[in-house]
């Protein structure tokens, strides 16, 4: 019956036969792919697509991202679903989009623009990665892109420094010493476009490309057979890794060869005394993403102590680092041993990520090897917006900017939890002493229905089973991910709302 | 003696034993490594450093490669040379840098921002690959961001499109249509940071990283013999490129398993009529880079016809398509087939390489897999850069830009020509009617002796050969490619008579 991705895959061709990147990606990029297969026609109009589930598990994604990849081409008119006959292309696909059409429809808070849309209907999104995106401070980094503009000198309009600007990596290291406690010299900072581009700058073979297969892929062992392959690789595998954390940066490493050993988690952090024959290890020290405590202090100096007997290497994502609330700011992990400890943070929960802009704190004897990954045409962010950046934080902009948004984020994090109090004192909310998402923990085994009554509400957001590693051993949490910085101001008490609504004793069983 | 480069690279550990970039990224990532050895105690004072004939040998770039970044380095006080004794590690380096010294320098019109650089001798920067930087339209581009960042909604502060944005899409497909004869809609176009992105999105395994070694590499063949491996290919090789290109792609499509196999050029381009069963063929049809000739039009017209035939693809490289000078504009080869031809532009000659902007025009099939490869959170360009360009180029700014750039070059190659004329009438002068550089044809092995005599007179340029495919067995040409946009215009002037000086009959003995 189920038609496999395979089969579908081989009758429209190679086209959607590939790894698919995180969540929000994987259901970006399977949109888009579908959106494009349609529309070239090489899927024709009447055609069957997969049932989500089958497809979802060919996929090894969330039957939610197919179902959410399938609703929106509905709404976008290119496919059709009906009870009982699933869902096929539709008869007549919408015109080619005229240029006008491409415009931006502004509509959507969070998701892309999207190609070739139709107006989507209004929702709620509460999925978490992303500020608020109507709080970007156009003023401020308009004044100080102009200024930087202004300034610069004509060389910046040339070839760049592969480490980035210096002006931007002096900014930094002062600032994130300020903020964050990390001890570091502009020197030991390279400039990247995120936390993936770091990922891959350390992990992939291949200098020069930042990428790249060099031995060999068609004869090779299969993936996670090799670990840690590839000659040009800064860090090698095997990588432990939080039990729950991002499926986008498991994928990634995958997709480089190296394997991934999850660690569990308890009520201090990860369990890093599991922490064995491991080469590096990948942590949220301030605020384990997605569950929200931080690292315990035993944990923090445990983990340093681990790296420099191994002669191992702590990764450590900053992510919200920025953001917290009641309890007293925890420092950066790298501050404890500069040399064993590699912190990585963006811009994207702070300014934007839309500017893909990132820094990389390394000791230092990986400097030369990650310039070495990054060469001087890899793709490095913006010259002119790591100007700006660097004036934004100099002129104290930046930080005008982080002192608003934690005031704003932390008034929205308190009304989720007096409203949850109130109308779902059922629901335990956890890991909101600092960050841009809760977690709503539930009773066992109600994540998946609690997961469709928020969409029954027009409320999107994610489950921690979305986020759980493949391997671990650690039992279950049921629980919701609520990314509450997502909405716009004016939006969110009507997003906390339909959340309450869908939440509420019974809420479930409303259609 | 010659100490190698195997056994330099296990004394000072793996830090350096990495694939280098292209030309100016060898010189540029091999420098930043060498100093980051140097400034780390790694490579402890007085340290020997391989010759650079050996090392050059070894890491299998240009002589002039390594002396480049030993001169840099010695300029800057990490490395001392003597005659006699060789390039050491200097004795006192200099000390680690204050936030302060990093500050960008400016003197250097081309190269990196140096990092600890202290200033460089003045010299005159005839390479080719950048245009003149002084001359970035920066109130125009700042207008332009203005206004977009004014009118933008919300949204494009959020996680974007992988396109691109739709703006920046349908301008260019605008632009693109009248400038460059290019048939496309915005649904075609992605958006990328250049051309090397695009050769990683298309040849790249492991989807959504854009990168990554599926098949593990440790046990894996050696490069080059899986052809085209890894299944998450948008294309697969083995790649037809021309006899005379830009190494660093050569090496990148390396380093993805992709063999490159050479097709000889002669007075009408490449020899299209040697393609047989490669797959895909990379061609910079508008001007042949580096030798400068328009691929000649029943070439063009049998390339799309074996790419017809064999179900293959053209990767038209439309690297300077804007600047022609005195023929009749050449369009782009995409217009004979868009199903059949890719053509990837950028801003990078026509604004600044620092904006990091390309776009990619696809055959409507493989939209959905590049979109796939690229995913939602790859380093993808500056949201705010891109409306800024969709602004730039609406607003009819960015045509003035490229009229007012193409007035001065062409003014810069008639001098060029005329002095070389007057002053060294034996050399022939060639590839001129269009582009930023000139090709200037010398005897028969004198190349190396030019290159060197430029040297001598403070003129940093490269030699044909740096250029020449390894596997070609074609005749090898002996010329210089003289970037004659590189230096600003009030420089040009002392560029051209050290050129002059170096090339006029007896030059070559001065010391």
């Amino acid at each position: 019956m189920a038609e496999s991705w395979v089969n579908y895959a081989e009758r429209i061709g190679s086209d959607l036969h590939l790894e698919l990147p995180g969540p929000g990606g994987r259901r970006a990029a399977l949109t888009a792919a579908l959106r494009a297969a349609v529309r070239s026609g090489r899927l024709a109009p009447g055609t069957r697509l997969p049932p989500y589930r089958s497809l979802a598990a060919d996929l090894g994604v969330a039957r939610n991202t197919v179902a959410d990849a399938y609703a929106e081409l509905v709404a976008e008119g290119w496919l059709t679903a009906r009870q009982g006959s699933g869902t096929r292309v539709a008869e007549r696909t919408p015109p080619l989009a005229p240029a006008v059409a491409a415009k931006a429809s502004g509509a959507r808070p969070r998701a892309c623009a999207p190609r070739d849309a139709r107006p989507l209907p209004a929702r709620h999104d509460l999925r978490q990665g992303t500020p608020d995106v109507s709080a970007f401070p156009r003023s401020a980094w308009l004044a100080s892109y102009r200024r930087a503009l202004h300034q610069a000198p004509n060389e910046v309009f040339g070839p760049g420094d592969p480490a980035g600007r210096p002006e931007l990596r002096a900014a930094l290291a002062a600032y994130l010493a300020r903020a964050r406690g990390v001890r570091t010299e502009p020197d030991r900072i390279v400039v990247c476009s995120g936390f993936a581009h770091a990922l891959r700058l350390l992990f992939g073979s291949g200098g020069g490309s930042g990428s790249g297969d060099r031995g060999g892929g068609r004869g090779g062992g299969g993936r996670g057979a090799a670990e840690g392959a590839g000659e040009g690789q800064v860090l090698r595998g095997p990588l432990a890794v939080e039990a729950y954390g991002l499926p986008f940066h498991r994928e990634l490493l995958a997709a480089q060869g190296v394997r991934t050993v999850p660690l569990p988690l308890d009520g201090h952090g990860a369990r890093v005394d599991r922490l064995s024959r491991e080469r590096a290890v990948l942590l949220t020290p301030a605020h384990q993403f997605p569950t929200g405590g931080p690292l315990h202090a035993e944990r923090r100096a445990a983990v340093v102590d681990w790296a420099r007997a191994r002669g191992a290497v702590v990764l450590e994502d900053d992510y919200d680092g920025e953001f917290r609330y009641d309890r007293r700011p925890v420092g950066a992990l790298q501050s404890l041993d500069p040399e064993r400890v590699i912190l990585v943070g963006s811009v994207s929960k702070s300014l934007s990520p839309a500017l893909r802009l990132g820094w990389m704190v390394l000791p230092d004897r990986y400097v030369g090897d990650v310039l070495m990954a990054k060469g001087e045409r890899e793709a490095w962010a913006s010259v002119p917006d790591q100007l700006a950046l660097a004036d934004l934080i100099t002129s104290g902009a930046y930080d005008r900017h982080v002192r608003r948004m934690r005031q704003r984020y932390r008034g929205r994090r308190d009304r989720l939890v007096a409203a949850l109090a109130e109308r779902a004192p059922h629901v335990e909310v956890s890991g909101v002493a600092a960050g841009l998402h809760a977690v709503l923990r539930l009773p066992r085994g109600t994540e998946r229905s609690a997961v469709e009554a928020a969409a029954r509400h027009g409320v999107a957001l994610d489950g921690l089973a979305e986020f759980r590693h493949p391997d671990t051993d650690m039992p279950a949490h049921d629980g919701l991910v609520v990314g509450y910085a997502t909405p716009s101001e004016h939006a969110y008490g009507a997003a906390l709302e339909a959340l309450c609504g869908a939440l509420a004793p019974g809420g479930t069983r409303v259609s």
